[in-house]
């Protein structure tokens, strides 16, 4: 597993809220299918229903885990990638949340939880550019900018 | 506010399990008076005592917010930057847990909770290099590698 996190998604209450309280502080941000985007740096912030984003990761919201909101994401550059770092996780001692498989979005991710219960998405997603040292970038920002 | 996270925080219960577990994983720690930093790409990422964690971003973990064990750093390039931030962000909504002062480590910082409470840290440390991207590089990791 390479040294990055390739995307932070935030569980919220109310997307357009959010969306609000952050372009407020000069963000700016894209919707997609009631998802908002932030290209943030190298990575991307993501704003995100808090049921969906729990569901995903494989937990429920209430779980004695202590689901705080938050999932971090690593994409890599294959379905076999995706495999091996969810493998590896588990060999850790991680506890794997969701099995690897594709996606929603026609891509393909597994998720596991850190021994303190901190959420991990490793991810394959053709859509979203990877370069050689792992920044991601988002198709629907001017990579210029 | 610049659009990109600086550093992620991970509240742990066991430092050293934490850690193994990341390194299991091929990640590289450097550990400074009980805290572990990764360099991960531009930012960082870094693993904390859960309870001090909390207590550093001004709130109880078992606080009716829902503390997530996770808190998102912002770092800037002065204390006035700092001010400037956190004002901008109680002006949005947010809700200052902690008005910006001089840290423990000789920094000056200042947390707000976003709508839905999760924690961003607005930070001046000097000995933490933001390039002109605001990509972050840590003291003790050569930037070649």
């Amino acid at each position: 597993m390479e040294q990055r996190i390739s995307l932070v998604t935030l569980g919220v209450a109310d997307l357009s809220r959010s969306r609000t309280f952050y372009e407020q502080l000069g963000w700016l941000g894209h919707e997609v299918e009631g998802t908002v985007f932030f290209q943030a740096g190298g990575q991307a912030v993501v704003l995100w229903d808090r049921g969906k984003l729990a569901a995903d990761a494989g937990i429920d919201d209430d779980d004695e885990t202590g689901f705080g909101g938050i999932t971090l994401a690593h994409n890599v550059r294959s379905r076999e990638d995706v495999d091996e770092v969810v493998g590896s996780a588990e060999l850790a001692g991680a506890r794997v949340t969701k099995a690897p498989g594709v996606t929603f979005y026609g891509g393909y991710a597994g998720c596991f939880a850190d021994p303190d219960g901190h959420l991990w998405e490793i991810a394959y997603n053709a859509d979203f550019a990877l370069s050689v040292d792992g920044t991601l970038t988002l198709p629907f920002f001017d990579p210029e900018t």
